[in-house]
């Protein structure tokens, strides 16, 4: 959460002149984005996100994830469209930086969902696994299993248990769990795989604006429900879950795309390596992150604790749920 | 420049209530300020900026803050109004912290200035002199030179020296040489002693927002003019003086409110404490600050450049500006 670069009113009006969208009119850094810096940018004409892609961004993907948010946004989901410079060109380069246009959604991030919030989430984000349907490029999941073993094995044992004595053994028995039990051939197509409620505007039970897609890879669309089940549907840090968010959840995702048999047999094991993605991204980080930095530490604890809930309870959430 | 409290939608959205301003659409945390955090909160009827004061701020000067932008705001100054909630308060307390609601001002903090810009400047600061003649309230200088010198012995000779080795003798030296020269009975009133390019918004070459007033004090105008000049008359940190905007800023102030001969002839000692007043302040924060902290530390040695210009240059500059 941050505004790594500072630029310049001068710098910003000319960057807005390459657009056809009026005049600089305010910019405001706003505390959003891990890996990239962004303002709040108004003009004569509309309102409108800058972002500026900072080291962690390859930019040789970058025509990838705008040209997603272009095809989600045409077919109607409720994605934020890029804006195309006066050239047409997806995005450009201010002091040596790839900056991107980004249409302003309405909305705001919701933290404790209602009942009916939930079921809009998981409406929308079936919408937007059918809206992919036709999108024509395709991005390799760089976050999945590999990744977290990869991940794991870096922090090594030591380090695991200074964050929690027990985290070491959970973590590499459930890799070779998920090793062995990790699912083919389900449904797939590019995915966001990062749908925290931090990346949902909603405008009272409305979904305004899905946002963030810097993680969204070719994946299983069961995965993606899976990690925003795990995302969505609990409450205390992990320690609490939600039955009614979750059934909320499910349902709104399975009346615009009903799962196949495959894929609600195999929620209980996507679920948990959902957990996993998130404990062993968040283990790195917090062992590679030094006190008091610009980014907030996130405790990889709170999966832990989701994962042992779908440890024992898996099967019977994502079979109730299917009745 | 960080948003320090997360503030849920459910939270954002009872607050917002709390005043006859249209409902909640969008908050998003904005990246600045010190001391508090800030959302540009758009509700169905305007824009604003929410304000919530971290424990750095004493919510007793709360009233004369906010007071001070009401009072400037209706004597048609370019400053934000607060916003009085359905009850008529100033500011409301949110979980356990104090927040204001204030105007949304459009406009871009410029880097380098113009001088038409400097002009502008000039002139609005000179407005609100004038316009806090008949402000009620008072607020003590807390920033003045016993301060500085407690900061600077806070610092310590050894410590200083390792910011620069020559940095000790000079400020201690300038300490002594301001405490036998600082003037008496000015023409004073609350003045706003911080007013840095970043703290002023302009479209153009007009002034569309004075803000960040929490340093304002009862003090010399003068003081203010020359926190003014060496906030804005160097480039390159402090190693540039730029003598056509020094002219602008001083002409576009005498063009509303002419200085008087006393005023005219302390502005050379003036400018010396205006450097001494940011120099003991960041050498403090750049000692007490951890690195990779969420404030960026600033350098003293930009003010101890400044001071070295004015010790050798000042009586020119402001006399010849005088002619």
């Amino acid at each position: 959460m941050a505004v790594y670069t500072h630029l310049s009113a001068e710098t910003l009006a000319a960057l807005i002149a390459e657009y056809d969208v009026g005049e600089l009119q305010s910019a405001k850094g706003i505390a959003e984005g891990v890996s990239n810096s962004n303002w709040l940018v108004e003009t004569t004409r509309d309102r409108f996100i800058l972002t500026m892609y900072e080291e962690r961004v390859d930019t040789r993907h970058l025509p990838f994830y705008l040209g997603l948010l272009d095809h989600l946004a045409a077919k109607g989901a409720p994605v934020p469209r890029t804006i195309h410079d006066r050239d047409g060109n997806l995005f450009r380069t201010v002091e040596g930086k790839a900056v991107a246009l980004i249409e302003f959604l309405p909305g705001v991030s919701v933290g404790a969902p209602t009942v009916a919030q939930a079921a809009s989430v998981g409406r929308s984000l079936a919408e937007i696994h059918l809206a992919v349907a036709d999108f024509p490029q395709r991005s390799e999941q760089t976050m999945g299993l590999a990744k977290w073993d990869q991940l794991i094995h870096q922090c090594g044992e030591e380090a695991l248990a200074e964050i929690d004595p027990s985290l070491a053994d959970t973590v590499f028995s459930e890799l070779s769990w998920l090793a062995g039990n990790w699912p083919g051939g389900l449904p797939h197509g590019v995915v966001h795989c990062d749908l925290f409620p931090d990346n949902v505007l909603m405008l009272g039970d409305k979904v305004t604006g899905l946002i963030d897609f810097y993680f969204a890879a070719t994946d299983f669309f069961a995965y993606d429900l899976a990690v925003t089940h795990a995302a969505w549907c609990f409450a205390d840090h992990g320690r609490t879950f939600r039955p009614r968010i979750s059934s909320a959840l499910l349902e709104g995702y399975e009346a615009v795309r009903p799962l196949d048999r495959h894929e609600r047999a195999e929620l209980p094991v996507l679920s948990r390596g959902a957990c996993m993605r998130f404990i062993s991204s968040r283990a790195y980080d917090w062992l590679n992150t030094p006190v008091g930095a610009l980014v907030t530490r996130k405790d990889p604890m709170d999966f832990v604790r989701r994962l042992e809930f779908y440890r024992s309870e898996a099967t019977r959430v994502f079979n109730s749920d299917a009745d």
